[in-house]
C-alpha cells in the first residue's frame, strides 16, 4: 500500500483545541509529520497547543482557513451545541478539504445536507479531565473510530478520512450514521440509564440502614453510575431520539418480565433467562475479528457513494476493514480499490465486494 | 473467647445433601470435628455424602433425627419449594436443636411463626455446578452469610449460629428477614433482570447487523445477563414481592429519566447525573469496615430476644458482629455478651450495646 513517502505532508486544520482536539494534532504531527493550522475561540486554547506542540500554527478564525487552503482535512472537534455551524463554516471556507466531526451522535450532521465532503466521525476515546493541558498523542490509540460517510460520500475523501485515522493510531469502522447512533443507546447511553437508576433503588432499599451489601456483582452492574455529570446530561440530551426508543424498549421488557414473577410462572422466567444467555451469547460472539489480514482488489466505477456504498455493505456483515487504498486509472472512468481484511472473513468479503463492483457496473455500464 | 476444646463435639444434622449442604458437611467435620448426621430423598446423594466424608451417619427420614437427639443445629439445604415443610418437620423432631437454613429468600419463613428455634441463614456462596460431587470444604470461605432471627429468637441459639458459621469459615451478618430479600432483590435480583433486559435489547437494535461494538462498559453492565437459567427463574419467583417493588422503582425511575430525555432539559439530566454519583459514593462508602478487632462486653436480662435486637441494632448501623459469646451469669437471670466488631466501629457499637442493655433492664426490672 502507498506509504507517506509517495504523499506530500497532510495538512490538517483543527477546530477545537480541547483534549480531542490537542491529542489529534499531536499524533498527526508526531506520527504524520502532518503540517496542522488550529483555531479555537478561547485564547489560552490556542497558545496552549501551540505551546505543546499540537498545531503549527493558528487561525485567526474559521473563515480563515481559506488562506491556506489547500487543506486536506478539517477536523471539528467542538461542543455538540456549535458542531452543525462549525462544520458548515469549515465547507465553506475549504472548499478541497474533507470535513469531519468528533461528536458523539452522528444523526443529526449526517442528515443536515452537507454533502459529499462531510463525513461524520466518533472516537471512542476520552478521559475525565479535559483541556489542551491533558492532551497526548496516545489518546486514541487502539480506539475504535467510527466513521458514518452518507451514501453520497466521496471515495476518496473516505479513503482520505480512513488512512488518517488509520495513521493516528486508532482504528476505523465504517458503520450506518442511524445505526450509530442507535447503538450508542443500545451499548452506552442505555446502560448508563440503567446503572443510575441501580444505584438509586439500592440506596432506596437501604432505607437510611448501613448493610454492608456491596458484592462484586452489583459493583460490576452499576461500575458507570453517576460518570462525569457535567459531560453525561448532555450526552443524554444528544442522542435524545435513539434513547427514547431504547428506553421504551427497556420499559416494555421490564413490564413483561413484571407480568411473569407476579404471575409466578416459573418456567416463563426460566426460558426468559435462557433468552438472555443467548442475546449475550451472540453478542460476545460479534467482538470482532483479529488475526491475519488478506488483501481484496476490486476495480469499481467512479461515481459517487460506490466506496461507502462498498465499505458500509462489509460493516453491515461485521467485517471491518483494516486498511484501504484507492487507485484510480488512467481513464479517470473507474478505480480500483485495495482492501485488507482478516483473513477468516475474506471469502466473505470477496463476494460482498464483487456484488457491489457488479451493481456499481450496471449502474453505470 | 470459649474454644471447641470447652465443648463437647458440635452434634450437626443435614437435611439436603447437595452442593451446599454437602459443602457444609466437610467443613463442619474437618474444621470445628462436628459430628454430622445427613438425611436427604435421594439415596444416592447420601451415599456420595458419606463416600465424601460430608457427613458420618445417616438419617432413614427428617422425623428419624428425634432418636440422634441431642442435635444442636438443624440445618435445612433444600429446595424451596419444600423448605417450609422440612423445617417445621425438623422443629417438631429436635426439640432442642437450633434450626436453619441456607434459602435465598427469608420473608416466608420468618413470618411462618416457627419460633425461638428458627433463624433464618443464606449464605452468598454457590457454584455453576451442583450436586454432593461438587462440594468442597471452602465452599463458603470468607463468604457473606445473612443470619435473620426473628425478634423472639433465643439469643444462645443466634450465637450458637454464629459461632458455627465463623467456625467454618464464613462471615455471619445479622439482619432483618424483610430487609434481606429488600436488598436481594436491589442488589442482586434487580441488577440480573436488568442485564437480561439490556443484552435483548441490544441485540435487537443491531437489527440483524453484525456491528463489533461491545466495548468493556457494556461488558461490565451485562456480565451475569442470563446467568444459570435452571437456578434463576426460580430466585425471581421465589422473592417475588420484592422483586415486584424494586421493579416499579426502577420503571419510575426510567419514566422519569425519559421525561427529562424527551424535553432536553440537559440541566436536569446533569443535576439526575449527579445525583446517581452521589448514591455510588454512599454505597461504596458502606463497603463495610475491616481491620482490627475490639471487644465489647455488656451484661444483659435473660430474655427472649435480648441478643437479637442488640445484634439487629448494631447490623442496622452498619455494624457487623465479626465473633459473639454469650456467658450466662449463676443466677441465671442475666448474662454477659462479649461482641467483637471493627475498632474504627467501637465507639459507635459501644453506645448502641449500653442502649439496648438498659432498655432491656428497664423492661425485666
Amino acid at each position: 500500500m502507498a506509504g507517506p513517502v509517495d504523499r506530500p505532508p497532510l495538512r490538517l486544520a483543527l477546530i477545537g483545541l480541547g483534549l480531542i482536539g490537542g491529542s489529534i494534532g499531536l499524533a498527526a504531527r508526531e506520527r504524520l509529520g502532518a503540517h496542522v493550522v488550529g483555531w479555537d475561540p478561547d485564547p489560552e486554547a490556542v497558545s496552549g497547543a501551540l505551546a505543546a506542540g499540537a498545531i503549527d500554527e493558528a487561525a485567526e478564525s474559521i473563515a480563515a482557513l481559506a488562506a491556506l487552503d489547500p487543506l486536506d482535512i478539517v477536523l471539528v472537534a467542538a461542543p455538540v451545541d456549535v458542531l452543525l455551524s462549525a462544520v458548515s463554516a469549515a465547507l465553506d471556507a475549504c472548499p478541497n478539504a474533507l470535513v469531519t466531526d468528533v461528536g458523539s451522535t452522528k444523526g443529526e450532521l449526517t442528515q443536515a445536507g452537507l454533502g459529499p465532503r462531510y463525513i461524520g466521525g466518533h472516537p471512542l476515546a476520552g478521559a475525565e479531565v479535559a483541556g489542551i493541558a491533558h492532551a497526548r498523542a496516545d489518546l486514541t490509540d487502539g480506539a475504535t473510530w467510527y466513521l458514518t460517510p452518507q451514501p453520497d460520500a466521496q471515495g476518496v475523501l473516505l479513503e482520505r478520512l480512513h488512512r488518517f485515522v488509520t495513521g493516528i493510531g486508532a482504528v476505523p469502522t465504517v458503520i450506518d450514521a442511524a445505526a450509530h447512533d442507535r447503538l450508542m443507546a443500545a451499548f452506552s447511553h442505555l446502560p448508563h440509564v440503567v446503572a443510575n437508576v441501580l444505584v438509586t433503588h439500592a440506596r432506596q432499599a437501604l432505607g437510611g440502614n448501613a448493610w454492608p451489601v456491596v458484592g462484586p456483582s452489583f459493583r460490576d452492574a452499576s461500575r458507570v453510575a453517576g460518570a462525569n455529570p457535567a459531560l453525561w446530561g448532555g450526552i443524554y440530551a444528544a442522542n435524545a431520539d435513539a434513547i427514547l426508543t431504547a428506553l421504551d424498549g427497556a420499559m416494555a421488557s421490564l413490564a413483561g418480565v413484571r407480568a411473569l414473577i407476579a404471575a409466578g410462572d416459573v418456567a416463563a422466567l426460566t426460558t426468559w433467562q435462557a433468552a438472555a444467555a443467548g442475546d449475550r451469547s451472540a453478542l460476545l460472539d460479534l467482538a470482532g475479528a483479529s488475526g491475519p489480514l488478506q488483501e481484496l482488489r476490486v476495480i469499481v466505477p467512479n461515481r459517487p457513494g460506490v466506496i461507502a456504498e462498498l465499505a458500509l455493505s462489509l460493516a453491515h456483515a461485521g467485517i471491518n476493514i483494516q486498511d484501504m487504498s484507492l487507485r484510480p486509472k488512467p481513464d479517470d472512468r473507474s478505480g480500483e480499490v485495495v482492501l485488507w481484511v482478516a483473513r477468516e472473513q475474506a471469502e466473505q468479503a470477496r463476494a460482498l465486494v464483487d456484488a457491489a463492483a457488479s451493481a456499481g457496473e450496471a449502474e453505470s455500464g
